[in-house]
């Protein structure tokens, strides 16, 4: 069974406790075993990843370039100005999927500008959770699954 | 069964011919088969709509209103600058999923600013004809599908 | 009777349906026949034309030039970039007054730049349907009624 | 009878005598007289107040909140950065409509952007001292006269 | 004979009664038979298409890559905002040409940027109805009259 | 005892009856006699100044530098262009604090920007009444009390 | 006995030795000392933190969420650019105030802008230590000390 | 003996006091009294005016239109944004000549931006108070004595 | 026989050998040639000047003015920032004829601006040596040839 | 005597024949001709140099260095870009005067910029010829004569 | 023996693997025994650190400072953002070499701008692995090697 | 032995003598026979090259193309805005270093932008007269010294 890694960005932590406005009043472990069920009906194994450390978001990448088919990367706010990470991405061979849960369009100025998605092989925004659950098809789809 | 619409903007009646380094070789007709399979497999019913004309683009989204339960629209270079598409979205109540073929973000600087995506329920780019599908199964959530 | 013509642009056909709380909650027949009765009242005949269609407002207004004594331009989003709508404008030589329904300087910053105010003989915004009355005065001031 | 006042900002007191070309030939007291007629045919009475002064117009729209149903106001230059004037606007609760003499789009690049717009009631420029005329005619209007 | 297209964008219609100052007096009539007598001088026969509608030039665009050898475009006001167009450029293989009547760079700053350019295969501007003439030649040296 | 002025600029007049959402519900006299108690209990008189003409705040601090030993600041909105109150703090020797009521970084974009903050001490904002108490206390330990 | 969190960010652990003429001479040792002083006479009770590491922020912000009544944060240079602090702000209940030592708006440009200063209670800066003891003061009157 | 009139703008009643190192050491009454000596060396009488409001500069830029042959106008910060004096300046007949003692391109990048530069006969600056003395041979050159 | 200068800026000494890709194989002699033979075809003699010094093209601009009837001028690199070169070509009273070899608008961003094109008779771009050519028979026409 | 140097920029040669209208009907030799005998009447010796090229003109300036008191500079269109002018005038220990014959921040926006102003002891603008004889006025009081 | 340290940024840890078109086919190990060996050459002992969080660099220069003589600085994307990575060079005293394998101002617009740079002693790029090499060198004659 | 050329290029023949606070005390001569020594060791012999004319260093690295193999280049000011010598480096074959005695980013903004640097080698600067003995020492490597 193949390997996708879902690394959630800063504060993604507190899902359904926070502005559940705009995320959703449900949290992290529902988004995670929803996925893991999508995942394993398309035959896709998921490892799951949450950090608020830019640095740690970029070991994980490096990492995952090793025994990952591909990965789901919500990199919160650091999508807005982490160079470093958009780096890490080029630097991996795998497809990464870049997802939001809100409509970073519709928000504050400065959301509007990813400088992750021109590394990315696709972005996908606006859809609540359905957001990484798109990610996943995509990325069975990716693999050949 | 519901029915959705999928609007193609401003060249995409040449896909398969326009620059498929791009946008992939294959045409439209496929592009049409596959989605209406997929819409079907979930219980919604497609219609295709493709101008090279702004106007004739909202007139459609206008008139979708009132029998369709969304719309899927890949809106072509007016993404970029059509604030009158824009208002149409808004003006309509029905949500508007926003697609790209290709990754614009990484395209020319022009392409990386989308007019509309404020107002669309969600937007999805970067995975070739399978932003369509994805699509799809997205309204197909949405719908209660 | 001196004819003037009243034009409006993209969208405003969902006048009354489309966000209520911006632009009213009546329609544009009511608009109409508004405009009529005030028009009439100061021996000015109406022609009315509503298009979503960039080109179609240029035709129309070098159509106006040879039977019309002013036009009243709603552009609605085309306002803000239809560079070509405004050389329209330019060319013939009967006075075009720029009208808006809501304060378009207290909305989105896209709304606050026109780039047809330049070449209009003046502008009105603001007053709900009443830009429309206050246009239709102050054409007739300018013909002399 | 209602009460309104009419703003006259830096250098109006100069009309007629100021760049001719622009603002017309005839001068404040012809203004102000037939504005006058026009409101009392409307059923309202008018107050006059002209100032070069920033602090005074400031001093003035503060005091017609408590005895005035409106304002027009032609802030001249201030139109351009007086946010100070822009407060004193969103701050009484009686409606302000902007009003100016030329075409302020049509001339020189500052003069398009007006920081008291965005809190005003509405917007008329354009007509020539017909931009007041019509000003009244609206006050009479949201007054219900 | 090899068949060229000559294009007229929006208002060019009016070429003549509009601004002679800045685009002649003469009509388009007279373009047209000028355009014929050159062209036809060097082997190419010439069609012509004007229009005010952004849809419709592009479908003229899209029409032309099946029997044109190039074009002749002047895209009027749609220049400097219609990446559509642009697009449509990109998307067929026949060279295309912009040909401007005056000196676009020494009027109003928008007039200064072409999004049309980047893509067209050389650009004649300011030479009067002499910049059709200059683009039929240089057409023909390209296609090998 | 030593003296220290708290100036209030333009609007401040009109506190808990302007805006009062942002502001509080509280007038002026509340602040005045709250500031004095206070500035008593720390070993301070105060004077109180409150203007919405730009002149009379720089003649104001020029007038305090021959006898106070510091001033609170809120220039209202003339924070935003004022660079005249900018000259007058600069010219004065005594330490200026910047205070706001709101937190200014949190409303318009326009009110992000101080061009008086590099040239006071230092400041205070987003409180309500509390960041005069603040400034209040912040002068009395500058003052050495 | 209320317990306050004091963050202090990059670079603030070199305290008394980094640039003494901007931040002072003494080291953080002095300042958690007079800190605590100030708060405890007070009533409230006082935690320190400093990292360099935007990560380590975000997961004492997000931690101190369950068991402070409030942070002082100074954020040195990430002020300037971590959208993820701001966010992590945004995603805790309690008030939040920026304090910085020096008056960030008389240095280097970069330093005029803060984004997190709009999802903070309040700001306070240029004080030296003493923007510290303001900011105790300020939220021991929001917590009701 | 011709009349001119010299207006001294905001803090410029400070001179000799304030920032010394820019602005010199002596004060507006030397300034004055040499004025006055070298204008009736050269057959001009001389009127000083210094007001630290815009509104009152304003005025007296008025009322000189009558009398005066020309003015010498050192505008202090007011140069950098006062568009109301600027058109004050347009509006009078009279030549207006623009001074500064200090070098105002090699200050603050705020100083740099003349508003009221466009609308002067000339400009002279960073001569100290020899910028004045410069600004009286000119005027009297330009009034033919 | 009427004369004409073609002026060739920097860098174009090295045609033939500086980025074939971009501007051809062969060298300045071969263009050289070919525009002697075309002009001569249509009753011009050609002087030609290439150098790559600022002074010495506005030194040569100068002096064609007295015994040229036209210029053809490529300005290299210079096009995108000598105000110079420009003001030279004002100064002159012949027509001034822009050339590219390259379409400009194509490549690097810097390279899309002409500071030298609102002052020049006419521009022509993106036709290789052939820009030459077109601007020989451009001028013949306006010389009347 | 003092020496003093007085260089004229790019096109100045053309004083008189070049656009009158902005620069007047007479030649460099008149302007000569009058700066010598007012320095002379001054106590000052002139030497003149003209020159288009930047370099030569930076030679001069170096050159001017070891004989000359001071020098009085109209660089022409190089004031809006030559920052090796202006490193030009910091290395020489001379003053430098900055003169221009028309009012330059009354015509195109390019010419409102000088990047040479910062490091010149003081500018003269907008007064004809008589910008240069304020400035060897000026020159005279700064050598003391 | 003098230690210096070397400090290599996010993603450098992929040295040989990431993009070898840009940053060449070797690891860091190679570049790592090179330096050493370069080093020791001139009589400096090298420590090496590499770390992709922002912190970890911080913390690392913090250290540094009391037992290394300097340090080259190859900060990778942080190079860009980085505001506190920059204060980190500020605070500490030894000097800081900036380096870069790739001319990182051929590549994309962001990489152009280095936030670190006026802090650093001197700068380094585009010379492969030799940039260390020569910044090796740098840092020899700096500590009098 | 190889031969390498150093062009140094406006005001820099003034080393020693213009601004010893950045540009260090000593003068070009010493410069030039340090650069010789540290060459000849290397087996590289040097040619020497200063000139304040754009158009002459753009001659001279033309001809440096047929006989040199590399060149070291400080182009002073002339970096931050020519383009036309940065044509003429893309132009030539041989590779080119960018030089800069002082860290040119630490010091005014537009000296923070180099034209020039997208198309050197490499850019070393900051370090004295060290900065051209390392572009000595990377230009043997880059020859295979």
């Amino acid at each position: 069974m193949d390997k996708i890694l879902v690394i959630n960005g800063p504060n993604l932590n507190l899902l359904g406790e926070r502005e559940p406005g705009v995320y959703g009043g449900e949290g992290i472990d529902v988004l995670t075993r929803n996925i893991t069920e999508r995942a394993e009906g398309l035959g896709l194994e998921c490892e799951f990843f949450q950090s608020n450390h830019e640095g740690a978001i970029i070991d994980k990448l490096h990492e995952a370039r090793t025994y990952c088919g591909g990965v789901i990367l919500n990199a919160g706010a650091y999508t807005h100005y982490s160079y470093a990470i958009r780096d890490a991405i080029s630097a991996i061979k795998i497809p990464v999927i870049e997802v939001h849960i809100s409509n970073v369009d519709a928000r504050e100025e400065f959301r509007a500008n990813s400088v992750i998605a021109p590394v990315c092989r696709g972005s996908i925004s606006g859809f609540g959770f359905g957001s990484y659950y798109l990610a996943v098809a995509a990325l069975a789809e990716i693999l050949g699954k």
